[in-house]
C-alpha cells in the first residue's frame, strides 16, 4: 500500500496556498489532519509546519483516486498533485487561512500509515503530561507546541544579532570539563582512559568565559547549555539553556545596557512590546518592601515593617520574636475585611509552606477593629500601625514575626497570593527592573559558614574591599539581576579581575588555600598574567521563552523536556547499561538495598 | 599599584585608530605587547582583539606619569586616555594597521599587573602544545590564535544564516540521553535519582532530529555539541561540533543543494573562494581510481588494477594473492625511475603501515626495464601492464598485491604521499566532490557480522529493499559524503521512515527483536504514527573550520581543546571527585593495580 516519494517535489506549504495560487498546479505533502467521505467525495485536511489545506478527492478525475483517498486515515503522511480552485460559495471556511481556496487532487501518495493515536493532535488535550512526554513526536505537532518551538528558533536569531551587532564573538565553551562543586550538584562523567578520574559538566560556563577575557576576546557570548543536578524543585531541568556573555573594561551599566537592548529587541521584534525605562531597585528596598529580592512591582500591596512598635507592645508572640533578633512586618489587603474565617486559616497554612508559624490579624470594620490580637496593643501602638498601613475601613491587615528570612518569604508569597486573588496583577504588563547592591555572601546555617550569595568570583564593591575579611555580613557585591514580572530572567556582576582580591573572598567562604588551588587553580593562576577588569551576565532562556510565549511550565518551550525526576519518558533515559561498559569506565554500580 | 577602572570608558579599539582620529581625545585599554624607554620618553605598544597602537609617554605632560609607565611590563593590562596625532616623519610603521599615528597619553591606569610569560604573544613560538594548551589564556592572546577563533565565530552565523534563508528551525536536541551503543563509545553520567542507570553524552543528535522529522517540523538545524569516548587517533576530540540538518520529503538532491550552498557561501563570503561545479562520483569509482572514499582529486596519480594480468602471470606472489581472492593494482610515478634504492625501500615501509607486505616496482629507462619482478611476466604480460599504467621512460610504476582493503589503503596513501613529494596538488585548489552510492553493509570480521557502514538508520536504496536479508553485501545505501581535498568534511543520507525497512535493517546488523526493541523502541515506535520520508547531513564544523584556516590540527580552531588523550591542560581535567559525589551517584572506583 505504501508508495515512495519518487520524483515528487514539493512546490508549496500548505499554510501558504491561498487564493493568488488559484488555478496553479501545485504539489503538497504532510499529514492526514482530518478526512471524511461525502457521498463519494473525500474531504481531506492536510497539514504541514505552517498550516491546513483542505484536498478534495472526486470521481471526475478517477474512482481509482478516491478509493485510495478513502483508506486515509489521522496522521497518514501524503503527497498530494493537484490544481487550486476556489471552494465554491457558502462552503469557505473563515476559521483556515487557506479557507477560501481548496486542491482539486489529481494524484495522490501515500507515504507512510499512523497507528490510532493516544491523543489528538490539536490544542487542548486533556492528557497526561506523562503520555505526551513519551509520545513527544505528536505532542509537537499540535499547534501550539510546534509554534512554542519555532518561536524559540526566532528567539536564538534575535538574541544572536544583537550581540553581533554589539561586536560580541560567540565562542564554545566546553561540555567536559573538571568538577568544581559550590553551589549545585555536578554531573559527573568517568573518565576510560584516566581510571578514577572524572570529567564533570559544567553548571556554566563562567570560568570559561573569564578566561576568554584574560585571553583578550573583549565582548564574548554563548547560548550555552548548563547542566545541574539538582533536587528538581518546581520547573527546573538538569539541563537548561543559558544566554551567556562576557565583557572587558566595563562597569555594570555596560552590562547592562548591553542586557537592555536583549531584551528590547526580543520584546519589540518577537511580541511587538516596547519596554519602557527599566528602573533600578536595591536588594534593601526590594527586600524591605516585597520581601524578596525578585519583586513583581505590577501590583502594591508592599509589605511594611512594624518591628520597632512590637518590640515594646503588649503581645508577647511578637516581643519574644523581636527580643529574639526577629523583625514584624505586615501588609494592608484592602476591601479583604469580608474574608471568612475559613479563607484565613488557609492563608495561615499558605504561609506556614514558608515556614511561618501564625498569621495574625486585623479586620478594619464599621464597627471597629476585629481582631485576636488587638487586645494586647495600647491604642497609641494601635494608631500607629494603622497609620503605617494606611488602613480603612473594610480592609484586614496581616502580620508575620519571625527571623527576617521566614517573614519576608512568607509575607512575599501572601502577597502574590492576594494579589492573584483580588485580580491585581495586569497580565498584560510587561514589568522589568534591576536589582542591585546584593549582599556579597549570606550565612549557611548548616555549615555554619559564610557562602557566596551569587558565587565566588563576583566583585566586592571596591569600597568595601578592605572590610572583606573583617565584616563579610557588610560587604556589598557588583551584582545585578533583571527582574521581569516578578521571575528572576537573568543575572550577573562585575567579576573579580585580581588575584589577590580573588584569594581573600576563597577565604571568607571557608576555602583553604590549598582547596582554592585544587579546584580554582587554573582561574587563579590565569588572573596572574594581567586579568582585564570584567563582568558578564546571563539570562536563562528557556525561561524567558516560556514567558513571552505565556507558558507556565519550561517543558513546554523545550522539544525533548526531562520529567521533573529528570527522566526523559520518550528514550527512557537514564537506563542500564551493559557489564562491559562500566568495566570500561573502571567503575562499578553500588546499589543500596532499600532502593 | 593597581588602580580601579572607575568611570573609565573606552572610545576605540586599539587597532582601529587611524589618522582619520588625529587631533582627537580617545581612550584605550588592553595589554602591553611592547615597552621601551628612549631617553625618558616611553614607547608602549598597546594591544586588544582589533590590533596594536602605539601609546607615548612624555615628560612634556608630566614626570610623573613618564615614571609611571616605566613601571610598564609585558602584558600589564593598562587604560590611557590620549590625543591621537601624526608620528613624526620616519618613524612611521608601515607593518603596522595604526603605524601612521601614535596616542600622546595624558592619562593612564595600570588595571593589572603580570608574571613574566612562559612564552611571547607571538605568531610564532617555539614552545610546546602542552604548554600553550596549560597557558591557554595566553595562548589564545597570539594574533593567529584570535583571528582562528574570530574565524570560527563567523562561519557559525553565517552557517546558521544560510540555514535561515532556506526555512530552517534551529532546535536544541539533550545532551543527557540514552546509551545507544553502535560505533563508538558512549561517555555515561550516572543518575542520582535512578541508582544504577545512566545517561549518556550524545554522538550525534541523529535520533532527535529524526524525531523532530516525525514531528512535522520539515526542515531541522543545529550546530551541536557531539561525543564519542573513541581511541584518539589523530585528530579527534572526544567533544566536537557539528553542523547538522535534516529535511522532510526529500530525496538526496534535495540534501546536497543545501549542503553545497552552505559549502559555497561559507567559502564565498569568508574567504572570496568561488566553489565551481561539485561533481558527483559512485564509492565504487572512488574506490577503483583513488583507493579510498574520499579522494583528493587535485593531481592525477591514479590506481590501475592488473589483477586479470596477475592471475595468470608467472610471478608466483602476485598469483597466489589474486587466487586467494585478492587483487593487484598499480601506479605509474611518472619521473619517477630516478629514485635511489633507498627512496624505494622508505616507500615500502610507507606502505607496510597499511598492511602492505610489499611494494613491487619497475622502472622504465633508457635501457629498458630494470624491476627484481619483469623476468616472471611475458612480454605480453608486461606489455598490458605497461599499455593500461601509460609508462614512459623515466616513469616507475608501484605495485601492491593484497587483499582488496590493504591494496587500496596501501596505494591510495602512497599516491598522497608521492603526490606531496613531487609537489603535484596545488594547496591554493579548493577541490569539492560527492562520493554517493556506498555499499549499505561492510563485513565486521573481528564480530563476524555485517555493520552500517555509515548507521543503520541509512535508507537502502528502492530498488536494493527487496535484497536485504538475502544479500546485505549488494545493497547500496541512499548515502553521500562531501569530500574537499581529499578530507570528507560532511556526510549523510536519506534515513529509513518506514518501520518494516528498519526491523530488516537491524536483523542484518544482528540486533534481534528485543535488542532492536530495548535500544532504538522510541525510533520504531515513532516510525508507527506517521513518519514522512526524510534525510539530512552533518558537517564537521571544527575540521571545516580547520582546513578553511590553513590548520593542521583542529586543536587551532578549538578556544579550549583536549589532548590526544582527552585531557584539558588548563583545568586538569578529568580529575578525581571527592567520595561524597561518588556515593550520591552509587558508583565506585574499580581500579586496577597495574594502573
Amino acid at each position: 500500500m505504501l508508495e515512495h516519494l519518487g520524483d515528487f517535489k514539493r512546490t508549496h506549504y500548505c499554510g501558504e496556498i491561498s487564493t493568488a495560487d488559484v488555478g496553479k498546479k501545485v504539489r503538497v505533502a504532510g499529514w492526514v489532519d482530518t478526512t471524511r467521505d461525502h457521498g463519494g467525495v473525500v474531504f481531506t485536511d492536510l497539514r504541514d509546519r505552517t498550516g491546513i489545506v483542505q484536498v478534495v478527492f472526486t470521481p471526475d478525475i478517477s474512482e481509482e483516486l478516491v478509493e485510495k483517498a478513502k483508506k486515509l486515515k489521522h496522521e497518514f503522511v501524503i503527497a498530494v498533485e493537484g490544481t487550486v480552485r476556489r471552494r465554491p460559495p457558502g462552503t469557505e471556511n473563515p476559521k483556515l487561512k487557506t479557507g477560501e481556496v481548496e486542491i482539486y487532487a489529481e494524484k495522490l501518495k501515500i507515504l507512510n500509515k499512523s497507528l490510532p493515536l493516544p491523543f489528538l493532535i490539536e490544542d487542548d488535550i486533556k492528557v497526561g503530561e506523562d503520555v505526551r512526554l513519551k509520545y513527544r513526536f505528536l505532542d509537537l505537532r499540535r499547534n501550539k507546541m510546534m509554534e512554542n518551538i519555532i518561536f524559540r528558533h526566532k528567539l536564538y536569531q534575535t538574541v544572536r544579532r544583537v550581540f553581533n551587532e554589539e561586536g560580541f564573538i560567540e565562542i564554545e565553551t566546553p561540555y567536559l570539563t573538571k568538577s568544581t562543586p559550590e553551589g549545585a550538584r555536578d554531573f559527573l562523567v568517568p573518565s576510560r582512559i584516566y581510571p578514577g578520574k572524572f570529567y564533570a559538566l559544567p553548571q556554566s560556563p563562567q570560568l570559561f568565559k573569564q578566561i576568554l577575557m584574560v585571553a583578550g576576546f573583549d565582548k564574548y557570548y554563548q547560548i550555552a547549555r548548563c547542566f545541574r543536578d539538582e533536587d528538581l524543585r518546581a520547573d527546573r531541568q538538569p539541563e537548561f539553556t543559558q544566554i551567556d556573555f562576557e565583557m572587558s573594561f566595563v562597569s555594570e551599566r555596560d552590562v547592562m545596557d548591553v542586557a537592555e537592548k536583549v531584551i528590547r529587541t526580543v520584546y519589540k521584534e518577537l511580541l511587538g512590546v516596547e519596554i519602557g525605562e527599566i528602573p533600578v531597585m536595591t536588594y534593601d528596598e526590594a527586600m524591605k518592601r516585597f520581601g524578596t529580592d525578585r519583586p513583581d512591582t505590577r501590583f502594591g500591596l508592599e509589605l511594611k515593617e512594624i518591628t520597632d512598635v512590637a518590640k515594646t507592645c503588649g503581645f508577647k508572640v511578637f516581643r519574644t520574636v523581636v527580643e529574639n533578633g526577629g523583625i514584624v512586618k505586615a501588609i494592608n489587603f484592602k476591601g479583604g475585611a469580608k474574608l471568612s474565617r475559613k479563607e484565613i486559616d488557609d492563608l495561615t497554612k499558605f504561609v506556614g509552606i514558608y515556614g511561618a508559624k501564625g498569621l495574625a490579624w486585623i479586620k478594619v470594620t464599621t464597627n471597629g477593629l476585629q481582631s485576636p490580637i488587638v487586645k494586647f496593643f495600647t491604642e497609641g501602638e494601635m494608631n500607629e500601625i494603622l497609620k503605617r498601613l494606611e488602613a480603612e475601613v473594610g480592609d484586614i491587615l496581616f502580620f508575620v514575626a519571625d527571623k527576617p528570612d521566614v517573614v519576608n518569604a512568607a509575607l512575599s508569597n501572601l502577597r502574590l497570593k492576594l494579589g492573584r486573588m483580588a485580580g491585581l496583577i495586569d497580565d498584560s504588563k510587561i514589568n522589568v527592573l534591576w536589582v542591585v547592591d546584593f549582599p556579597m555572601f549570606e550565612w549557611n546555617e548548616e555549615e555554619n559558614r559564610w557562602e557566596a550569595l551569587h558565587h565566588p568570583f563576583t566583585s566586592p564593591k571596591e569600597e568595601d574591599v578592605e572590610k572583606l575579611l573583617e565584616d563579610p555580613a557588610s560587604v556589598r557585591a557588583r551584582a545585578y539581576d533583571m527582574v521581569l514580572n516578578g521571575v528572576e530572567i537573568g543575572g550577573g556582576s562585575i567579576r573579580i579581575h585580581r588575584e589577590d582580591i580573588q584569594e581573600k573572598v576563597f577565604k571568607v567562604i571557608g576555602l583553604s588555600d590549598e582547596e582554592a588551588k585544587e579546584r580554582f587553580g587554573f582561574l587563579l593562576e590565569a588572573l596572574k598574567f594581567g586579568a582585564p577588569p570584567h563582568g558578564g551576565m546571563a539570562f536563562g532562556l528557556d525561561r524567558l521563552c516560556a514567558i513571552m510565549r505565556g507558558e507556565e511550565s519550561i517543558r513546554d518551550v523545550i522539544a525533548f523536556p526531562k520529567t521533573q525526576r529528570g527522566q526523559c519518558l520518550l528514550t527512557g533515559a537514564p537506563d542500564t547499561v551493559r557489564p562491559e561498559q562500566l568495566e570500561e569506565l573502571h567503575i562499578s554500580v553500588e546499589v543500596e538495598e532499600e532502593e
